[in-house]
């Protein structure tokens, strides 16, 4: 349930306002030198902070608020001369476990959920799944512990570089704007309208070696489809002539392979497409559950706006992190 | 590569023109009475035959000569008189074995495929992957292999529907064409033109129970979505608001959570979308192919096109079949 | 449950006296000539046939009488110009599937058993825990779906060959005997006494890999005792110093390390024994079934003798059979 | 390779002197009240501390030393006034992952090792199979890692008991000696030399349902036996009859269930019993290392003795929370 892929095998946990987030990752190489600055700068990017330190719109506050630090518990060792230090780690082949600390966790702020189901949240399917639910800001439904995706995908990441593979994801449409210098400022009108917005994320793989995937069920296509499919908010998932193609005769399209033939790479570039629902708890979402009376309590819940307007600006490197963390259990 | 779930775990096995096709079943509840009745005709469903006996427009003849009979070997006993009848079989608990024989195995029509690889066909990347290559109409790659998946598809079923569970796909587009009246006329008109063209399909659950979906990775969207990928010529997975919500505020999509929330079953319906492709092997295309020399002999080749011109249409069981598995492997 | 391993994956199916037995294995190579010479040659040993012909003592009529033809049904292409020929077979890399019918199936000899629970057998626990039993003698408990298992085993030992791993496993004790000479006379008379007796299996593996086995869990030595202990009638396994070193001090056997070290192969050979319990179906066994009245007619129930009086004899190359598939997972 | 079981997922990870040991446990069911005191009782047994207080002989200073505390960092809720006091905590039904730093650690002592392979150890092929080691204190191959086991299996023993299920072992033999009043006396004699002894554990199994194992592969004492082996230490599993039970006749031991026929548990009491070599370091050992040069440095490396003298003493709460997780995954 909370363990992706057998070889690369990532195992997450943790909730969001619990003590830590974090994973363990087994099957990893030893002798990988962990790109430190690689994990800080992909952690930044989910936060919406770009390269050159900008900052998207319409992201949350707590998000800005979280230092996002990685704490290195096992599997890899110091080659410095101080054990345990942290500056320069190699991997030791052994199981990888590392935690982010919740530093910006205030399940005080949600105390008013624990008698409320949000819109759009996967807030009662857990009470009725588990029959007892982390009410502090989603729990382990929040998009938080997507931050442990993104750091062991920086593993594999590495690995792939190593072996020539390459991953670029981007967003390439918010709402009906496909102009990515727009997108800012498309976000932040939603915002100002106490509303939010989805998006697209086209994601490029090169120098993926031939014979990439294993069919008949383990076809390329259907991993990445698994594992894109399981990050939050995401609603569809196409690649090569997708929906798009439909309305196509084949002697038109039989050229385009998106890069798999049969389940299988075929040594050209592989481009998907997937698309992240907008932020269910808005603004206006969050005055219509203040105006209903809460199912307990029978009075209006005292709320506090703590989510992103575009939830698909941070997804993009989450995106990367788990078609890095499908290819190399498939290489 | 070739087993589907793990708890009802399913084997898939055989190529096109090998001695047979078939699986294995593992785990299915003892004291389940086979319906074969519902075999046959999801049998024939996916060789293009409706309820009334009617054929579906451009289906190959291989498809329509292959008589499709389960032959069950293990795993099942029967409880008429004479064992072994298959008339009346009942599941023993054990591994359920079950092969259907390729009586239209023609391997002799395919000997010019020993030196060419098709466009849009996995010939290439097989040879490649393996080494060696069954040339033999497709091998492994051919969408023959899916009849096994109905047959373990419809154990399924008959489990789900003793849970009140049901599962009801259909062809919603070709091509441009929404109006399923108009789909033979559609399809056969591309085949006219020596073309080919490919489908929407629309899958409706209902019935699930809530809580079923494993998050955070074995999401229920992301199950289905990797079963319904693993299908020949998918190209494309969506469900509840899919792509098309994109340019959709949150304020007006939010109520909508296609009957999955979280990754979890809310109790509503469920209903996803799949694209499949036209197929590639048209007549067109292999009159390209006479043109070209071989790669081989450089002579052009003499061929045979035994191919579907919507493989949409026969695809309709095989994605209920694969929500069938999912779904009987996550409750 | 029915599944070993998940390189080599081999599905096992099949009742003693349903249609037939047989196996799905997945993920060998592409490539491999298989040698239908050696499968021959281990089913006949598993038959208590040695190397010159000779047969075991106490071996039973049904094990003699079958014929253990085995047919392939896919997964490998001839390379002789008549397809589908069995004379020479290559694999695909594709699942192979092999079945081998019982032909000496004899339900009728076993109706007594359907109201009858043999001590020592599975019977009353099966239908325990399935609800229905396969009566026909023992159905899937019965040890005749170890053939499969030496079919798939002689796949893996060829792949092992290649890589200058060798398996060797001898019967070395039959009740007090350690004789090899003496061990065909001590079961003559066990069975002349209407008993039966078990015996010690040692296994030698030689050129295994330093580094093979995957600490801490999927140790070498687990993966090998979870192998051997899932053979029918085997009641322990040990190696290295084993139970005998208890009695030594460390300074005496330290250096002994059995060729595993940390769960992971040292690369020195690897012995491991393992014992297996005696037939319990003996003419004794039987006789005081016969005086004790069916639970459910009420009367003694007619029985027929088919078991074997020394199933450690035949359990020789089972052992080394998953032995060999413990290995070839692990490589 | 660090996870065990797919149901009560356990995956451990952790090096003897690096930050942290710890686990992950998915799959536990939601609403388990978490019995700390439990766990911290099992800790001690497993320190050599019986339940008055009394500490067992030859067990090593490191041991003593390390407090073992256990930190609960997801998974869990507390149901306390203030959140994630870990007092009283419940689970989520979401994974849970704990850690026990390692407070004791001390890396400089293992400075020598770093140049050095102990004889009996797994020095030499961590570093062959890996091409890098963690020399401090044996790294993951320590038996340091028991202590997440036994925090795992404590949870999994709460589980069982809930469903009648008892889990009890004992130690019934250190060198010859079978009397355990005499067994402190045997070790510290032992100790005195210089010298370390093995011992053998035996555990029953009372109260589990009638029908727990799944044939043919995953047989109830196949999955034991895999879960005992790969203790670190065991070198050997039998149950039922077991090894002396080869010299007699089937009619004399034919009733001898061992509590598990056909690989299902038939709803006897269950017994199985497992033998643990001496410890490999000892001073006489570490004398005859001292004396020969270091493969690298050339001279004699100083060496300090932080072993046990009876391995087996400390691993009677491994066997049973390998038992328990092993159960708690079948039923």
């Amino acid at each position: 349930m909370n363990t992706f892929g057998d070889k690369w095998s990532f195992t997450s946990f943790g909730e969001s306002h619990g003590a830590a987030i974090g994973g363990v990752l087994d099957g990893v190489p030893a002798g990988l030198h962990i790109d430190l600055d690689l994990i800080r700068q992909e952690l930044l990017r989910r936060k919406g902070v770009t390269g050159n330190g900008e900052q998207a719109a319409g992201v949350s506050p707590r998000v800005k608020n979280e230092p996002d630090e990685v704490e290195w518990l096992s599997g890899v060792i110091s080659q410095q001369p101080i054990a345990n230090s942290q500056s320069s780690l190699v991997t030791l082949g052994t199981p990888i476990a590392f935690i982010i600390r919740n530093r910006d966790a205030r399940p005080e702020d949600y105390e008013w959920l624990k008698h409320t189901y949000r819109v759009g949240h996967a807030d009662r399917v857990y009470e009725q799944k588990y029959g007892i639910r982390d009410w502090r800001g989603g729990g382990r439904a929040s998009a938080r512990e997507t931050a442990a995706r993104v750091v062991a995908g920086c593993l594999a990441k590495q690995e792939l570089a190593q072996k020539g593979v390459r991953i670029h994801a981007e967003l390439v449409q918010v709402g009906a704007e496909t102009d990515p210098e727009k997108f800012n400022e498309t976000i932040a009108a939603y915002r100002h309208e106490g509303d939010s917005i989805g998006g697209i994320i086209e994601c490029r793989i090169t120098g993926l070696p031939v014979g990439t995937g294993e069919p008949i069920f383990n076809k390329l296509q259907a991993e990445l489809a698994f594992a894109i499919m399981s990050i939050n908010a995401c609603k569809g998932f196409e690649y090569g002539t997708g929906f798009g193609g439909v309305t196509q005769p084949g002697s038109a399209i039989n050229h385009i392979s998106g890069g798999i033939a049969g389940g299988i790479a075929d040594g050209t570039d592989i481009t998907f497409r997937c698309v992240f629902k907008p932020t269910p708890t808005t603004p206006k979402a969050l005055a219509q559950l203040l105006n209903a009376p809460s199912p307990v309590t029978g009075n209006p819940s005292p709320v506090t706006n703590r989510s992103d307007s575009c939830l698909a600006t941070r997804a993009v490197p989450v995106v990367e992190a788990m078609t890095a963390l499908t290819l190399v259990n498939l290489l």
